[in-house]
């Protein structure tokens, strides 16, 4: 329920001139703009489920991003019944100067690929809520090091380095009239260690979650309750207790845990903090405009 | 276009425990809640138009009056194409604990009436926009001072004074075994003035406004632009400048005039305000959460 002192939860994420958003509730645009965000760079939208607190500001979004021009398509994902639901909440913004591409989740497990960057990618893994809801994991891979002193022994020209270095094959031409094919294995070291956002509302624990959120840089997952005499109403409508968030965070091995989604009646999420942290040092209560830049760690 | 600093426009009036709400765009609940009021005793909702920021916070809010165990029926009214809009929007919220009631305007100017209480009405009246759009007044009617003196020249016995003063007819049994009816008429004296609020938005100025608004105790107006400037603006996209609100408020004789409905590119409507004064002294700059206590005039 959206509050005077709190709006719905939401995700933004941006790479590389990218922007990628995970639900809309009501209010989301105005938070968004209260961090002097835009949406209409907006490239993707992800969805949990339909449930209205993570889908019920799309209209407004949406003709906010029309008002700014925006005439690139928007990608938006979520599960089955994704084109309905959306068609149907458009009734009010029927004309969009640019395109909506639906991609409907059907699998457990799905992979949403952005041809071009081949070392990005958001991965779809279904949770357990009361109806069908998917957490997203937005991962950033990093090649290997550059390697100079194989590179030189190999006898490769410098020119080619730095198509090798983004991962890509270079064909030579050799003096017998043949060609020689360099490859990044060549003269890249082991990939190195990359980036991963695993986001996660709307959910009892479960093993998709462990599995997809393992070793991430930020696990951002619900925590509707902080008490833990409120285990039986997280059991009854498939929510999870803060407790519950941190026991994942540390089976998963991740860096950081966010809690967020709180219930209306979870005032004060930081009283609940210090028994958190027994369980996962590294949990943190969500907050409205909380943001953070990861990067990747120090060359090796 | 909802702002980190300002709530879409929308009015909520209370009379004699009864709630109305003018139009419900993304935020409204959230604005209501932090004026501290609850949504859950809204018993009509009148819609100007269906434009996104009108009606983009319904199905948020019709939730939340749900979670509230609210299940007195909810009456709706607004131009054509109400339910269609509304049943399209409730794809997000299709289970709720009340009915809900349509009603849909299509006549220029129409009374949504309350049985049980007829000195209260709602006139709602076409105004003049891009699409099919209303104003509405909401009035009080308030009959005329009981005449004591009159009442008992006339030997109208005193437990029959307060229901004639209720405006009740009145049949007492006489000495002959016939009957005598009394009227509110015989002990009341002229009606005398009641309240009126006259709310429109989205529009051009027009001849509707001025006879519907007219003698309005509060008369709130869209004022889309405060620059003279922008009139061609104004003329284009079929809304108003402060100073076309001020002229409207003038011929219609109200009381105050609280312009609201500013557009994005308006931050300090308080900067206008001396130029409105000079045509509608009594013009005023509606603000987040403003509100005012109406009262009958005291008696003459």
């Amino acid at each position: 329920m959206p509050l005077p002192y709190r709006w719905l939860t939401s995700l933004m994420v941006r790479y590389n001139g990218m922007s990628i958003l995970i639900d809309a509730g009501e209010g989301t645009q105005i938070a968004m703009k209260k961090k002097g965000w835009s949406p209409k760079p907006i490239d993707v939208i992800l969805f949990t489920h339909y449930h209205a607190d993570h889908i019920s500001g799309l209209p407004g979004l949406l003709l906010s991003m029309g008002n700014s021009e925006r005439t690139e398509p928007l990608l938006l994902v979520g599960p089955k019944g994704l084109q309905r639901v959306v068609e149907s909440l458009r009734v009010i913004a029927p004309e969009l100067p640019f395109e909506i591409v639906y991609r409907e989740l059907t699998e457990p497990e799905e992979t949403i690929a952005f041809p071009g960057n081949d070392r990005f990618r958001i991965e779809a893994f279904r949770v357990h809520h009361n109806v069908v809801c998917y957490g997203y994991s937005i991962i950033l891979d990093r090649i290997g090091r550059f390697d100079v002193d194989k590179a030189l022994k190999l006898d490769i020209p410098k020119q080619c380095w730095n198509l090798l270095q983004k991962g890509e094959n270079v064909t030579l031409d050799t003096a017998d009239g043949g060609s020689r094919v360099l490859t990044p294995d060549m003269v890249l070291g082991a990939p190195r260690r990359g980036l991963k956002v695993t986001y996660t509302t709307d959910t009892r624990p479960c093993d998709a979650i462990v599995k997809n959120a393992a070793g991430a840089d930020l696990f951002i997952c619900e925590g509707m309750y902080g008490e833990d005499d409120k285990q039986d109403k997280a059991l009854e409508h498939k929510h999870m207790t803060f407790a519950e968030a941190a026991s994942l965070a540390a089976e998963a091995r991740v860096g950081k845990l966010w809690l967020t989604h709180y219930s209306p009646s979870l005032v004060r999420p930081d009283d609940f903090m210090p028994a958190v942290r027994a369980v996962f040092p590294e949990a943190y209560p969500g907050k409205d405009g909380k943001s953070v830049d990861l990067s990747f760690e120090n060359d090796d």
